[in-house]
């Protein structure tokens, strides 16, 4: 209560006083100056500062249509309410770059035209969700114009007549955030991030028109109590490390208003120290869902993700341009900033302009690194770990997901992994089922397979118990828990380890992985993937990879279905999935080789009584041909505890213009258990004739602890040896 | 037989004396120095040099396996002779550019180990094929061999002693020449890739060895009589314009032998005017060939065609440096010569390296335009349009085969269109079933389902009769006939026009397809495609089109098979075809738009009467997971006279990062047949309230015919109106 009442005492002073100078949202008049200077010394401003002019200019003078709301995403009035927003936001910067009043001309005219329709308004014809908006079919696309609207707003204020200011505020303003803030007040005070673009919303209206009681309500709630509004998000959304619960798909919508909004409270009352709140959250937050994407700046597709969303995103651009401006320079953002080719035209954007245009040799390749995180407000929600080994577009990532639920946006998938490999997935996280913006498809929202199938556990590669997803596929389940982290090193590049348990996806199993990732000395990559599953009754237990890659061969014999195929199950996901082909194996190592742009996999999987093995495609129950057709191996097995240990080897090179094919064959030839209980797993595996030792203690995690199992002895949760030679350390 | 003698005559002269300087294969003593002095001048030739050098330094002074053969393609015996013969060819290249006689021992020491080993050789064991390999498994590699030993022998000649000689001519050399002539005679004396191969191969060697018998046999066949041989290969295999009768793939393949041996004919005798010959038929292959790639570079794959195969492919990167030497400058090679980023150590690489040096502004684009490429000796065997519009990256490729079977390698694709738009193929041809190289898949061979899916026509974008392919999928029988060009005209860039006709497909079906590639005012680009199919009896006849891209809507109801499916039929590629839904369409036009690389195309039919519509998909009867999944929609007619009018829009703009979506819908309303008969088609397609009319005769195509159809009256085979203006010319 204390932290609440002194940022209270602070924000008094937030509200300007008429003669403060303007602008003060999205720049300070101070940084247009800059700017200015800048723009014809620095290639890229001058370059950024061209195309928005350009793109500006194109309707100055010309009487910009502001349709009446009728159509959802993808459609007229959508794109144009949306185009709109952006043109009226850049050309209230180029007012203040340039002086010229034309800009703040067609600013005013357009927002006059928002003052005589928003009071119209009643909620959107295509509207669907549960928080319907005005102008857009959703409110989180009205916020977003708040935003935007908002700043433009304080951009061109100076040029305004005191009753033109008050007709815009009433009439363009006034009924969106009373309709935010009162009709949706639910909604706006959530914990989520839409609420956060209602909040910044909201609140940059609020310094724009001087509005004290919008900045409280956006600060601290619809309630104005601190439970909920923005200082309450930036406390409860990230854990500790700034993971944000829903993933990074997500965060890289959010952090556009967290930092927009921050920005305009850094400049209207600097001793608030918003950007210094939690430790710098909002630069963590940057940070980590930086190093939560591939080499190409594509997001990792945990949770619902559209593979298509990267760091070259405008979010991303304006959040690396307020970092840079309020954090100081990262040279690793520049990297990201190159392949933007874009900046603000703010002091962020100036200063990056300026290091690109002295920096040579910037990597194309962001400095990712073997990172952990916490999720949870406390960190103490499980997490995510991201096992890294090689340089550049050699690097491979292997992503492990213990986290919380992630919201409503949050997938079934306890314990999953996804491997990232030379820029490419290799075993894949499925992502959203969405073609966001494309009208045809379901209006451009979520589509009912996102929920019915790209959601569910059997699309993901963790374990399905009984054909029936993590939590029942119920969120308000998933919320209630978290899996736990067991222990982890990453320390020793060379073998990166990470272990963790679920205990709550399913009544009565326990669930166990642990991931180990080497790089061997003859520069050999492999993943041993140790999975328990335990439970006092029978079960069904199905573990399926995801592989992406065209499939080479297999150690055993299936049976493919040429002539009919029908579905590997009726619900839960398993309704969406061709059975291509299946195997029964026993006691043996069934090994499947794929290739993947040039390279081979081989997993090897230890089978020890029987097992079935599933090849199957997505792509089943799908009538308007909204899935992606993906392959996957599935293994299945059914009892009480089974343990299913998976050695996954990247290996060769397949160079199809020479010609040539090297080490297209797995060299791992064994795979022994020879203890796995309460106490201790123990594994061996064969490499010709070199052998890995894996034995882990599964109930005592000290690091200083002492163990001997199997002829082994070692200190810690676990051990490594390569050739009779520990390769921990 | 004049023309025959007086070659005859000169190639006299063609064997060296003693006396004369060496090197004369790859390069002569001049060219040697001349690359010399550039090393140091110019970065590409450095780059290139160092990275031969360090390839080769590797091995100097080390004992190179030359193992007894014993694996298919993939396996370590292949792999190594493959790189043997590289690596001897460029030691010698180095022996000749540092004069350091480590390299010649190098070449030296090989060289007697396959003097020693090839006499003993039989059969290679995993021969499967009817020309049987020694070194190799097909005489194809063996040949390789040749060309690049042979060279290497002549680079190192000068310092080896007589009796080394001997023993490598007699030892390495004559088992591999006389068994490639005699024992395999027959097909040595084919018209065909791999003979182009072999008569290089002997022919390199005659000249490397001085034996005027190999020369002789190599340019005139192994009975001399010139029926055969390398001269008749350049006489037969290519069309007048260059075309090449097996395809780009193909003349991708061959053009290295055709390149290396006309070098080494030309350095030793240039008054044969080798590069001359057939009107420099040579250079014609090579520019024909380079324009039939995508922008990005790939051979466009029709007939047995691996999509992976660009033109940085060794082969171009040879002919490319061989044809600047030769032809002399020409920048649209440096393009080319640009992305394949190195060059070969000889005068040609020399110049390009030289002019990459002082060239600014080199264009990404080769200077691809539209071009008409006869097939057939003498050209009058059909041929191959490529119809073109668009600057750089937005270049649209129509590619309408109307030629001849292609040998061996050719489909039965008898008036078969691709589409390539931005970049990406969007009609695509499934090109050859075959993972070259990969021992795993079926040794790296063609596969299976190369002869009884992909080639099928099925595979591919034209008419199937009765579930039949073309000549009932018999090569012999296609290669007795051809497609004949009707019409064409592509003399202005917004109205590209061709028509060809196929009669001898099916036994009383006649096909005719006529297309019109428009560019119309508004910067749309719009195909109308009008293929005919006219018959005495009934058939069933379906006009398959492979969208590559995801399905966006359909303006039919159709019944998706969501639990089930099967096959299309049971035969000639339909057993590979997933049937994944069906639509019965009366009387309207049937619209499906899908969405390919942000881009949306929209395919719209006529449907007069009844016509049944499948979507599908390849994978089926595919037990070794051989095949790619790759979608089409296929258009069902039944009856006698078939018209199938397709119109295919490309429209809009997908930016699913910024999330917008504009121009999703397709702008054709209507299409209407106004007259359809022996004498005319017109027909008439509504794009909103733009009507384009469209006449053609189809029985007098005399570019100065007057004709008088529906109210409009013309000059020429055809018209295109659009708003009642002509936009002919």
């Amino acid at each position: 209560m204390l932290r609440l009442f002194v940022i209270k005492f602070f924000l008094i002073a937030c509200v300007l006083s008429n003669a403060q100078q303007r602008p003060v949202t999205f720049f300070t008049k101070k940084e247009v100056g800059e700017v200015k200077m800048g723009i014809s010394k620095y290639a890229l401003l001058f370059k950024s500062y061209t195309q928005l002019k350009n793109d500006v200019d194109k309707w100055v003078g010309k009487d910009v249509d502001v349709p009446f709301p009728k159509d959802p995403a993808g459609g007229y009035t959508h794109d144009k309410h949306k185009a709109n927003y952006t043109l009226m936001f850049n050309s209230g910067i180029l007012y203040n770059l340039t002086g010229d009043a034309k800009y703040a001309t067609l600013v005013k005219n357009m927002m006059m035209k928002y003052a005589a329709l928003n009071p119209t308004l009643k909620n959107h014809p295509q509207a669907t969700s549960t928080s319907p908006g005005r102008i857009f079919w959703q409110a989180l696309n009205d916020a977003n114009w708040m935003v935007y609207a908002g700043m433009a707003y304080d951009l061109i204020y100076n040029s305004l007549s005191p009753s033109e200011r008050k007709q815009i505020e009433d009439g363009a303003f006034k009924p969106e955030v009373d309709y935010l803030t009162k009709d949706l007040k639910e909604w706006f005070d959530r914990l989520h991030n839409h609420s956060v673009w209602a909040c910044a919303g909201v609140g940059i209206i609020g310094i724009a028109s001087n509005n004290k009681d919008y900045i409280d309500i956006a600060l601290y709630g619809s309630n104005k109590d601190g439970k909920t509004g923005f200082l309450a998000q930036m406390d409860n959304l990230f854990s500790p490390d700034g993971y944000y619960t829903e993933g990074p798909y997500y965060v890289r919508y959010a952090i556009l208003p967290y930092m927009l909004f921050a920005n305009s409270l850094n400049n209207t009352n600097p001793s608030l120290k918003i950007f210094e709140h939690r430790n710098k959250i909002l630069q963590k937050a940057l940070l980590t869902c930086l190093q939560q994407t591939n080499t190409d700046g594509v997001f990792f597709p945990m949770n619902d993700a559209i593979k298509d969303k990267d760091y070259t995103t405008n979010e991303i651009v304006t959040a690396i341009n307020i970092a840079w401006k309020v954090y100081g320079n990262d040279n690793g953002l520049l990297t990201i900033a190159k392949k933007q080719n874009r900046v603000m035209l703010n002091a962020g954007g100036l200063k990056i302009a300026a290091s690109l245009a002295k920096s040579k040799n910037i990597s194309d390749t962001y400095p990712y690194k073997t990172i952990e995180s916490t999720d949870g407000v406390k960190g103490n929600e499980g997490g995510i770990s991201v096992l890294r080994n090689g340089e550049e577009n050699n690097l491979t990532s292997l992503i492990f997901k213990y986290a919380s639920q992630g919201l409503g946006h949050g997938h079934f998938d306890r314990l999953n992994i996804n491997l990232f490999d030379k820029g490419n997935e290799i075993l894949q996280d499925y992502g959203s089922a969405r073609f966001i913006g494309i009208e045809q498809k379901y209006g451009g929202r979520y589509l009912p397979e996102n929920t019915n199938y790209a959601a569910q556990t059997i699309a993901h590669n963790t374990i399905v118990v009984d054909e029936t997803s993590h939590f029942n596929g119920v969120s308000e389940l998933g919320e209630k828990s978290h899996a736990v982290k067991l222990f982890s090193d990453i320390s020793n590049p060379s073998l990166l380890v990470v272990a963790a348990k679920e205990e709550n996806a399913y009544k009565n199993v326990q669930l166990q992985r642990s991931l180990y990732m080497l790089q061997l000395p003859e520069e050999k990559k492999i993943i041993i993937d140790i999975f328990n599953a335990a439970s006092t009754v029978e079960h069904q237990y199905d573990l399926p990879f995801q592989y992406n890659g065209q499939f080479i061969n297999t150690s055993f014999k299936y049976d493919a279905n040429t002539k009919k195929q029908e579905t590997l199950g009726t619900k839960n996901g398993y309704q969406f999935i061709w059975k291509e082909a299946e195997a029964t194996v026993v006691d043996s190592i069934a090994q499947f080789t794929f290739l993947n742009n040039n390279t081979y996999y081989t997993l090897s999987t230890l089978v020890q009584g029987s097992a079935q093995i599933f090849f199957t495609r997505s792509g089943a129950d799908d009538s308007n041909f909204n899935l992606r057709h993906e392959p996957a191996m599935i293994i299945r097995k059914n009892g009480k505890d089974e343990l299913f240990i998976n050695v996954i080897e990247v290996h060769g090179k397949y160079d199809p213009v020479n010609e040539f094919s090297s080490n297209s064959y797995p060299v791992v030839n064994q795979i022994k258990i020879l203890q796995n209980d309460a106490s201790y797993s123990v594994a061996e595996i064969m490499l010709g004739n070199k052998k890995i030792q894996i034995a882990q203690c599964n109930n005592n995690f000290n690091k200083k602890q002492n163990h001997v199992s199997q002829g082994l002895n070692w200190e810690g949760p676990f051990v490594v040896m390569y050739n009779e030679k520990k390769i921990n350390k």
